[in-house]
């Protein structure tokens, strides 16, 4: 792929996730009439914003940080504590959002969990909490032995980059349904492509292209850590020889 | 990961494949009409079957063609034409998926490629067509100077998964939004979540079980071809030594 070094992509890729927050915010703002915390439709608003922040911004930034060149080199323990934090505040956000999206189901007397959409983001958000608890259980807890570590590690991996396609899936069709409802007016339909249409469709691309970016940098063999292949904890900085 | 062998999993997956295209002719015939060549609804439910059908099962299939192990000896020719042969056919049935529902909508006046999923079903299918033509001049014309191999293999490589993972959310967004449409009546509503809906939405998730089974055989080392960080594309048997 392109000769590129990892960290002109980092800033590239921060932005980006930047952009993709800030689109889904100033859309939630600007079209969907901004956020509040009383069951309103103000109150649905924090489920895109909270879900694009926390399963797709924040997640690809923890599940990038072994690919950071500082961390390839002295103790991995803080690398892991850092990978762990961030999705673990990746993961508070998603709960959060999820609170958002049922507290206003339930003051509307929707009915929860029916579509697609929020059949495959559950799905996504309970898959992530069993990685993030089997990954904590598996590399943190100090004696977790070493042929779990290597059992698990692979596991681990593939089920890192699945969670976030299936987050990439779940905002895909989250932000269809949703201009879908939204957008039903004579003059604004979403048919007739408004320009609320075109921004959210626009930050569904730019989603998606974040996602793969960062799927497409933890596949490149260059960037990984060059003792990727050893399920060692290293935790502690090997004695001066 | 799981220690299976390939071919076990070529027909648990090649059954999955089955299973999702069954799953997606018997909604479109049971609760959708059935299929017709006229313009009417009963025209766009070829949409659903041909892109399953095609981006998403007959791709995969083209996908692993290399991690099929009679594949990994001999000459390379003949499972590049059967790779190139079942992307092509994908690709076909795509085009045909996409002439389904743009015949659909301009006999109804229904505008087309204002929804998310329409953009990215689009931009998936487009993708797919520079992927082949690029895959074609690359690694079939004989002439493809081995640099130029060398160079676009990787890109080749990681186009191919990320096609996948849009097909994916494309066809997710795809049944999502259709259910939206179709499921519109008192007693028939999506959100209380009758038969039909159950259906469709499980189809979406087998069909994202696939694509994630076939990126995981993509990734996974030792099912890769020995030589596969070769560019050389050895059209013919080594000579005798």
């Amino acid at each position: 792929m392109l000769d590129l070094p990892f960290l002109p992509f980092c800033v590239l890729l921060g932005s980006l996730g930047f952009v993709c927050v800030a689109f889904v915010s100033a859309w939630c703002q600007h079209w969907r009439g901004g956020f509040a915390l009383d069951g309103s439709a103000q109150m649905f608003n924090w489920h895109p914003v909270l879900m694009v922040t926390g399963m797709v911004v924040l997640y690809g930034a923890a599940a990038l940080v072994y690919r950071l060149p500082p961390a390839w080199s002295g103790p991995k323990l803080p690398w892991k504590v850092l990978h762990g934090a961030l999705a673990l505040a990746a993961f508070a956000l998603a709960v959060l959002g999820l609170a958002a999206v049922f507290r206003f189901h339930n003051d509307h007397g929707t009915p929860n969990m029916y579509s697609l959409h929020s059949w495959l983001g559950l799905a996504t958000v309970l898959l992530f909490s069993c990685q993030w608890l089997a990954g904590f259980c598996a590399f943190l807890l100090p004696w977790a032995p070493a042929w779990l570590r290597a059992l698990y590690k692979p596991v681990h991996i593939f089920f890192g980059s699945t969670i976030l396609m299936l987050s990439m899936a779940s905002c895909v069709s989250g932000i269809n349904e949703k201009l879908f409802f939204s957008l039903k007016n004579g003059t604004t339909e979403y048919k007739r492509l408004p320009a609320e249409a075109v921004f959210a469709n626009m930050l569904g691309l730019l989603i998606l292209l974040f996602g793969v970016l960062v799927l497409g940098a933890l596949a490149r063999p260059s960037w990984k850590r060059p003792d990727a292949d050893s399920p060692d904890s290293c935790q502690v900085p090997a004695p001066p020889r």
